[in-house]
């Protein structure tokens, strides 16, 4: 069996884990696999370098960022090949200029165009365990370009998808996908399989465990995930096309905080406008989530909308130098407000869920702000501090909990 | 003009460092100059590095090592050029990969083969300064290799060989090559100009300003190093193939405390015995400076050779474990010994040297232990604690102070 084994920055913070993580690797090994591991930079080394460029330039290129960042990845991996030689197993560390992973050429937010096998399986064929730099590609100008945060699982993905690996494991600090985040909601239950299409609704909208556009990738190639813990040997969470079990209607909750709600007041009624304004928006890379329109007075209207905390900025900074063209009279934003969404597969037979959701905040006297849903997900914007309680609420509502 | 400046790990230890390089570089980079900059890893980084790695495995592969290392410059040439921009100024930074610097395979030790030009005339040609990482290329089986301590002076004369540059400057934390260590010898004088084969010698018998690799390889292309300080301005000194103005009998004078004598005691007196000696020594990648051959009792020889401290106990291994091939019968050695070198071309003519040291070392009762000469150097061993004052005494014989 060929195993593609993926372990974050937590994972190889000190020698202590790192032996922890080589152990591991050789358990498989032994049994007979051959196994390609990608590793993140070590603990906050991804955070330090930044801040070290920060200290040089605060308006370092992102060119120059990659070619600074790509160094964390390359000490963990030539480090986790000593610790398995260590322990009398031949391994090799390798970067994306030796594999030759080619991606876009954006910096800091690269995806990958093509993959090479050649130099992976010769080294697997000569016995050795291959650890490689997760995050990082090279570009066409021959650079290096980051894949973004939580880029590793998608070197994971690609990896396992261009080797035809029979597996593909994404080891984190939990014990897999669950129903709820467990530090909220106290019955939250591991989740023995989820489909990748409840899985991305479940990351876009607060839940940590895979980077997203990891799931997209494994989806397109059909690269089935195992999320699990490196800390226990507990089983994970299979990710994968789909699931045939007995369903329940709604598979998992998940909760956001970092989000804001932006009201662009008093725009003119015309077709188009609400188009330039999420345009303008989309062209300087900031994100829209919840939209929710209506009328305003005199003829025009009030668009609200949702994106992360950190766009804020941008986003009101946009919306004041567009302001004119986009016939804007005024923006307001309201920062203390929260997402719950319910994902599951099982909804798109069922049109009851969203009426049963609402109930379930009524009855816990939490107020509805706006609503957006998918196919497979519902999503409503509530106060922040009412999240924790509609988490629960909701949780309980579908019998989410442990039995 | 295209100029290539190489800067030690000093010279880029911290923030303010490193600015003052950046400067320096836009100082010839606004005099309207192609620049290329060579730089090693930031202050003790790679000490720091060999640390960790022996911190997860004493016993590391070279190969693994060199992939941990080379991350080491590369974070020195990212936050170089970031600090360049921040200055107003175009620049790139390039590892072994991109520039295609290409060795041979021996990792920690491999010697540059082929350096391609193409990317970094690209970069010149579009207005950038360009910043290279030194000690490291890429070998036949496309990873790391590290050009040994030192190596990234040989980077800059490499790099200034193939780009045919007009200036290969090296900058260090002294003003030049000097008649003697100034710490030593209080009225050393800075040389103006030294020749390929004086600064060999005096790098190799103590003079730590250049790499001795690097000046072989700008002695055989032909490259011409000036060697000055990062700290000021002042003119350095240049390495070239001869030096034509009045000389001295004597260049300079250099010392070495770090080296060991070993005698080998009651070999046989056969013809091929020493040669065996030696030639196991090589195998063993020991070097081998001073010998010394004499007769011993009942038809038996002793030899007595100089190595460096850190090879002893390699020495007396190899020297044990072929104790009877080698007909040996004892194996002795003498820490507190030292090297005095007088080197200059003016000696090639003047067969009178070699007397006028003796006499200078015999009139401060120095003992001399064995002799070794070379066509431009005269060195002889003494005891180790008689250093600085025959240093100073052969300093003043040949009258190399200031004036």
């Amino acid at each position: 069996m060929l195993i593609v084994k993926k372990f974050g920055g937590s994972s190889v913070a000190d020698k202590e884990r790192i032996y922890r993580v080589a152990r591991r690797c050789i358990e498989d090994y032994k049994k007979g696999h051959q196994v390609v591991v990608v590793l993140s930079a070590m603990g906050d080394t991804t955070d330090e370098l930044l801040e070290k460029a920060k200290e040089i330039n605060p308006n370092a290129s992102k060119r120059e960022l990659d070619m600074l960042l790509t160094t964390g990845e390359q000490v963990s991996v030539s480090l986790m090949a000593m610790a398995i030689n260590a322990l009398g197993i031949p391994a090799v560390s390798l970067n994306a200029f030796q594999v030759m992973m080619y991606s876009t050429s954006t910096y800091g937010n690269a995806r990958f165009k093509k993959v090479d096998t050649e130099r992976i399986y010769h080294e697997l064929e000569s016995g050795k365990i291959v650890i490689v730099t997760g995050f990082q590609a090279v570009n066409k100008y021959d650079d290096y370009a980051t894949l973004g945060r939580g880029g590793s699982d998608t070197t994971a993905v690609a990896l396992a998808s261009v080797l035809h690996a029979d597996q593909c494991e994404i080891y984190t600090d939990v014990d897999g996908v669950y129903t709820a985040d467990p530090r909220v909601v106290k019955n939250a239950r591991k989740l023995e399989a989820v489909t990748y299409d409840e899985m991305l609704e479940l990351a876009a909208h607060g839940a940590k465990v895979l980077h997203n556009r990891s799931v997209e990738m494994a989806k397109k190639y059909g690269v089935q995930l195992v999320v699990r813990s490196s800390l226990n040997e507990n089983e994970g969470t299979i990710v994968k096309e789909t699931v045939k079990m007995e369903r329940m209607l709604v598979t998992g909750v998940a909760g956001e905080k970092d989000i804001v709600r932006i009201s662009v007041i008093g725009i003119d009624d015309k077709p188009g406008v609400a188009f330039k304004i999420f345009n303008t928006l989309a062209k300087n890379k900031i994100n829209i989530d919840i939209i929710l329109q209506s009328i305003g007075r005199e003829g025009t209207k009030d668009i609200s909308f949702t994106v992360a905390e950190s766009d804020l900025e941008a986003a009101l900074n946009v919306l004041e130098e567009h302001k004119e063209a986009l016939t804007i009279k005024e923006v307001k934003y309201k920062k203390d407000v929260a997402k719950v969404s319910v994902v599951g597969d099982g909804m798109m037979s069922n049109p009851g869920v969203a009426a049963q959701m609402f109930e379930a905040l009524y009855n816990s006297r939490i107020n509805i702000n706006m609503i957006s849903t998918s196919e497979i997900r519902i999503t409503v914007l509530i106060a922040e501090s009412d999240l924790d309680k509609a988490l629960n609420a909701v949780h309980e509502e579908f019998g989410l909990g442990t039995y």
